[in-house]
């Protein structure tokens, strides 16, 4: 990648937007960082562009604050939000359409973002795995995002997936139509819940509230639990057919990243666990590798 | 069940009230039926109260109407709104707690409803299993609710259930992490999406748009497909334990209603499949018999 064609002044900003939180990563021109910043939800697949874009400008602005500057500058940044639910082509047309007030302005998915900063801005793959589960591949200019499909239709193996299935468990077991499981009281030292409470508590749960069993659904497994180990050995098995799939397009490296990805990795095959290599930058610079190279090329052409 | 108690003049009305109607019945003190009704949801546990309330009042207007009289005679009427929801101890509550407008108001759950009515005023047990699933027995003066969660806690086994696994097995096969399966083609058939239109079209899709999907999952199974059979027979055995634990309590007679009944039916175990009985009467009948036992009781008791 060449920075040739970027002008000295330039400023790249670098953003991760999840549906929990927005992060920001600004630098200069040399990759010198100059400020960051910290907003809310940036998922515009959940709760629209009107709750995104806020979040955006906002996390984007407190990076040009803490580098001294202001939103008065914004028209010296290449920016590139690297978000959540951008793989819906109708909602990363949205977002790519947005009246920016940047000097440029590029989209891409969290997974590609997160893939180039876990790579160092090179090729790799990786599989996301927190309070959802996804893969993302990224070889010889040809990219693949696996799964994704949210914590309604998919998100597997995740933390909010294993919270959920935990959670229709211990309501099977209090019915009599299963085994017990020591679920049952990691729901209730989680959320001080049992019986029908539960589903008058947890019925419109977040993915992220379902999130917040993980850690007690991975302990009950390695006490050894049944019902624990079943669901956690479900989930793997997951994450472990994503990894090979991603494997099959021969990245240089893989990485999992996310709160799930430690702790399901001894369950996950043996193959694919020697495989994890450990990520080497944060997302928001995975989104400036690809500002960068964005931007360059335009540049490049511009002036050829 | 004696009448003695009973003015001539007193009607009774049952409401069955769930998540996507509300059928009223209105009979005399002799159990002549004067009309009927039919109205919006009444699940107070779905929007509330206030579209709950609402769709009773009306089905209770149109049943009053079809018998020649009006919401004038309210007062004339004793009734029993059997309601989905309402196994929620704060949904009960605050559905007892109304103050309505009749000579006297119960509540009790749909499934307490259609297990009266399946059996004439009976003891028995029932499975409910359409767009949701659920058991009830009573034996007794004694009845045990088992499962009907809801949606997105439970409901194993019904349509909304077989319709949700049926999309994420697509979703799975489309990434390439499980065998291809006709629910693919089914799912074009019956939504007209494929691909990621699914994960836009249904992500945020209500139980009754996913229970569309049952019948195809039913021929996809008869078919062969395996995705499809191994879905069902998952469904199927927890529909079997269900039916197994109700069936500890015996009740004298068993009956599944519901759209899912019929097909489910040779998926479940010999035993249990064997001892399904055809239901009796409908649910707002069952729900009249409530009404005059508590209201027969009532009297009875000012009476002494």
């Amino acid at each position: 990648m060449s920075s040739s064609a970027v002008n000295d002044d330039t400023l790249f900003l670098g953003i991760d937007g999840g549906g929990t939180k927005c992060r920001s990563l600004l630098v200069d021109a040399r990759g010198k960082v100059m400020g960051e910043g910290l907003a809310g939800p940036a998922n515009p697949n959940h709760g629209g562009l009107n709750k995104a874009i806020p979040s955006i400008t906002d996390a984007a602005e407190q990076a040009l604050v803490a580098a001294g500057l202001s939103k008065q500058d914004f028209n010296r940044v290449v920016v590139c939000a690297a978000l959540a639910g951008v793989n819906i082509p109708s909602t990363y047309d949205a977002m790519k359409e947005w009246k920016h007030p940047f000097a440029d302005w590029y989209v891409t998915t969290d997974l590609h973002g997160a893939c180039l900063g876990a790579h160092g801005g090179h090729d790799g793959a990786v599989i996301v795995c927190g309070t959802g589960s996804c893969g993302f591949v990224h070889v010889n200019g040809k990219s693949e995002l696996i799964g994704g499909h949210g914590f309604h239709l998919g998100d597997k193996g995740s933390g909010a997936w294993l919270g959920l299935e935990a959670v229709k468990a211990v309501l099977e077991a209090y019915d009599g139509l299963t085994p017990e499981t020591v679920l049952t009281e990691s729901l209730k030292e989680v959320f001080g819940i049992s019986g029908l409470e539960i589903v008058e508590r947890l019925n419109k749960a977040s993915s992220s509230e379902f999130a917040r069993m993980a850690p007690a659904i991975f302990a009950a497994a390695d006490s050894g639990d049944a019902v624990a180990i079943s669901i956690v050995q479900d989930g793997a098995s997951y994450i472990d057919a994503l990894a090979r799939k991603l494997l099959l397009m021969n990245p240089p490296r893989f990485s999992m990243i996310g709160g799930i990805a430690a702790p399901i990795k001894k369950w996950l095959s043996v193959e694919v666990a020697d495989q994890v290599m450990p990520p080497l930058e944060q997302p928001e610079l995975g989104a400036i590798h690809f500002a960068k190279e964005c931007y360059n090329t335009k540049v490049a052409e511009m002036i050829a």
